[in-house]
């Protein structure tokens, strides 16, 4: 056996052990009682583990050294031996007392924010999120000697490969600079039109469901091969032979959980859609969470909020629910899925004020990690930081740096690839739509045919075989601009 | 860290991949669509694989070696050591060729199984049983040189640890010439005596669920550690910590599913009371196929079967499904739930004549095995047997030696273990009732506490650290004992 196809063996065997930990970490949300969570958390763990030991195993670092030199490989190959080594790097990078000290300070930081959140009571929380600061800032120290990277790069380069802080610092001021003004303007636009009319509940969980599922088969999702469960927190998790995502119900509101369901489909159809001869290697996963991002983004904001779609699906709502009247129409649910306001919660906001959390994020967590903010300012700068962007500050944590899980969990880098996803779904739509004039008007007849063959063909196919920029180049001639999305937004909203 | 140590951690791990694989089998069973099942087979096998690399590594062998010579150790780990070095001897005895073979062909032989079975067609199975035997035979013969015990027996070592031919031929040789003349008596006994009414149906799914549940609690059925769901073949499966149980329900009749579900409560009470503190330890896991079945039959058969229960569960029955009149009376159900009657089918066959269905399959599985009957003469053997035993003869294949799916599966050895949990379960009862006067009135009451509380002191609680004779001897006095079952079913079939 080649060097090349003992790593494919190898892989094999981790990626199938991650299947694994995937229908458990599945479970865990949607099936499994309270009192097995222990005992849950020791299998997974194992999982874990076994698989860290295999990627840290040194002769797998002579198979790659050994493979680096095999003139046979092909470009697929070549790039699976590729993202063999980059998951080798992050694996070995970090000592596993390390590993084990990060796992412990964020389960108790994040047991503590559990209750500081709803308290608002960031001083409780401190002392925790310092540890977990701390070695984090250790951890980026040690992955930027690996990877040979700025330190919060470094963190950033697990979830977004090859992100760079220079391109994303340029994005963001941009961006920055445009919201304002333009958040003015669209208030002012909205203000002049009537209010959209909310249909009136209540809105029975089964038909919420039913109407879900007809949606995401129209999208393309195929239940032969995956599910659409109920959990606290939405997610698409699974493996790409068994994709499950989730939602969450209300009997008061059909609107939340629909686009939901909408924005989980994009991230199932990608999963589902990755090379299925690459299945098991690392080659054959998603890009990278910007991209990832971008696939639901794509679906829900781009296709699902926008007038094509709408039309088509108002009457199906109005069916399903058997509503009737103004409130029904399509225009008026269009505009209700595209309303603008200046809020505090990230998870609540819509694409226009979006990025302004993810900006305030990112700035402050590159500060953090730099040594630049202590956590103790951290109250103080993300109110400074939102007026200057929104024009509002938080009456309290709780709707401040207290409402997101991400850095108690030790999460830091992460932040960015939502709006990058936002403005890579922006620009690969527009490509799509320039490329195959057919694909909105399928869609404005519910046929997601042609959008879903071009996402195959230039997305979802490829898996991890091009770096983001790459992908994004082939696919739309450029790399990241987010002019694409600028123009969305006036599209959409000042029209 | 001493040998034991050592094996300690390894085989805690071995355990916890074990859980995985439970889930998942679980899973596959209940949530997941067919679509997948491929790449589930994949990971599945893979995660089997690794476990047994692990057992079968050289590394342990020594260690086992080594630990045998501590004498720091007690009881429990001594027990420990042996169940470790028993799972080793099995997993080592069979050439990782013969595995694969007969993994090949267990699986199309089910396959064709599936098809041969509804068309009565013996001749289209038998040359894929013929391989499948021919590799058991194999098997038999490197198991029984590793085990030092008959070929037949070491084939049964694995359900049934410590199982002895001569004592299982002598038990049925017992009940077969006990049974004609008694099945005479009970018949006859029962035609004397009006039939019991079958309660009219529909019974809404739900309100069958909603029974279940409540009579599951009240055995002591935690749902904060386990679940109840739904499949096309009953089981009892997810680990302890989270037991995770299953039936499947028609509208028709409540009855069948009612008691199926007992049945696997029993089961699940013996995992959920194994030993905590030997977690993920061989000796911490049930002792056998015998006592685990007795365990479900004991809730059946014994306890829910029999009139203490009955009255107590006859007017929960009624108000569940709004019934009334004299089919909803206790004594009409428990007479329901108690008929005989001579068949063909061995999983619908009552608690007297289910005996015959294994006796029958034991005495020709143990010749095909020794060679002494060829697969072509098994319908003629079967019907012999059958005629015997029960007096009557098979109509067909589909009805006679083909409504298993064990021989296909590869699977011989197993079925005396169902009647052998049968008489352990009369055992057991008899002892319980014995020692603790109050388990009876209790259950009356539908509190089942007092006979729980027994069986974790005297089966459950044990793990493996017994051997299956010396658990029985200790808890009732001596091994088994079939007279105890004969007069079971003397006082329930002609009282």
């Amino acid at each position: 056996m080649s060097a090349y196809a003992e790593l494919e063996a190898r892989f094999r065997r981790m990626g199938l052990i991650g299947d694994a930990g995937a229908i458990l970490g599945w479970d865990r949300e949607t099936m499994m009682p309270e009192g097995s969570n222990a005992a849950r958390s020791e299998t997974v763990a194992t999982l874990r583990v076994l698989r860290h030991e295999m990627l840290t195993d040194a002769k797998v670092g002579d198979l790659i050294d050994e493979a680096g030199g095999d003139n046979a490989l092909d470009d697929w190959q070549r790039a699976n031996l590729a993202e063999m080594k980059r998951s080798r790097i992050h694996a070995t990078a970090i000592p596993a007392g390390l590993v084990a000290a990060l796992t412990k300070a964020t389960g108790e930081c994040e047991m503590v924010w559990r209750n500081a959140r709803p308290a608002s009571d960031f001083a409780a929380l401190l002392p925790y999120l310092k540890k977990v600061l701390d070695l984090t800032r250790e951890k980026a120290t040690v992955k930027s000697a690996a990877l040979g990277v700025p330190p919060y790069q470094a963190l950033m380069e697990e979830f977004e490969p090859g992100g760079r802080t220079e391109r994303i610092d340029a994005i963001f001021d941009d961006y920055a600079a445009f919201l304002p003004g333009f958040l003015d303007r669209v208030l002012t636009h909205q203000a002049n039109r009537a209010e959209p009319i909310r249909p009136k509940g209540p809105f029975p969980i089964e038909k919420q469901k039913a109407l879900g599922e007809c949606l995401m088969k129209l999208i393309g999702f195929d239940f032969n091969h995956g599910r659409l469960d109920v959990s606290a927190h939405p997610f698409c998790g699974g493996v790409p032979d068994d994709v499950r995502i989730t939602t969450r119900y209300t009997e008061d509101d059909f609107t939340q959980s629909l686009m939901g369901v909408l924005h989980e489909t994009g991230h199932a159809m990608y999963e589902r859609q990755l090379p299925e001869r690459w299945r098991w290697q690392p080659v054959g996963e998603a890009r990278g969470m910007s991209v990832h991002e971008s696939q639901s983004l794509l679906i829900e904001m781009q296709v699902c909020r926008g007038p094509e779609f709408m039309a088509f699906a108002a009457p199906l709502m109005r069916e399903t629910f058997g509503g009737s009247g103004p409130a029904w129409e399509a225009d008026s649910l269009r505009r209700l899925y595209s309303r603008v306001a200046r809020s505090f919660i990230r998870v609540e906001a819509d694409e226009v004020t979006y990025p302004a959390h993810v900006i305030l994020r990112y700035r402050l967590e590159k500060k953090l990690i730099a040594g630049d903010l202590a956590l103790e300012e951290v109250p103080a700068a993300w109110a400074e930081e939102l007026k200057g962007l929104l024009g509002i500050v938080p009456p309290d944590d709780r709707r401040g740096c207290l409402q997101d899980i991400h850095w108690p969990d030790g999460i830091f880098g992460y932040f960015p690839t939502y709006s990058l996803g936002a403005m890579t779904a922006a620009q690969l739509f527009d490509s799509a739509k320039r490329t195959d004039a057919s694909i909105l008007p399928s869609i404005a007849r519910g046929d997601f045919a042609p959008l879903m063959a071009w996402l195959r063909g230039n997305v979802h196919g490829l898996g991890s075989k091009l770096s983001t920029d790459e992908l994004l180049t082939r696919a739309t001639g450029r790399p990241l601009d987010p002019a694409v999305f600028k123009a969305h937004l006036k599209a959409r909203y000042l029209a």
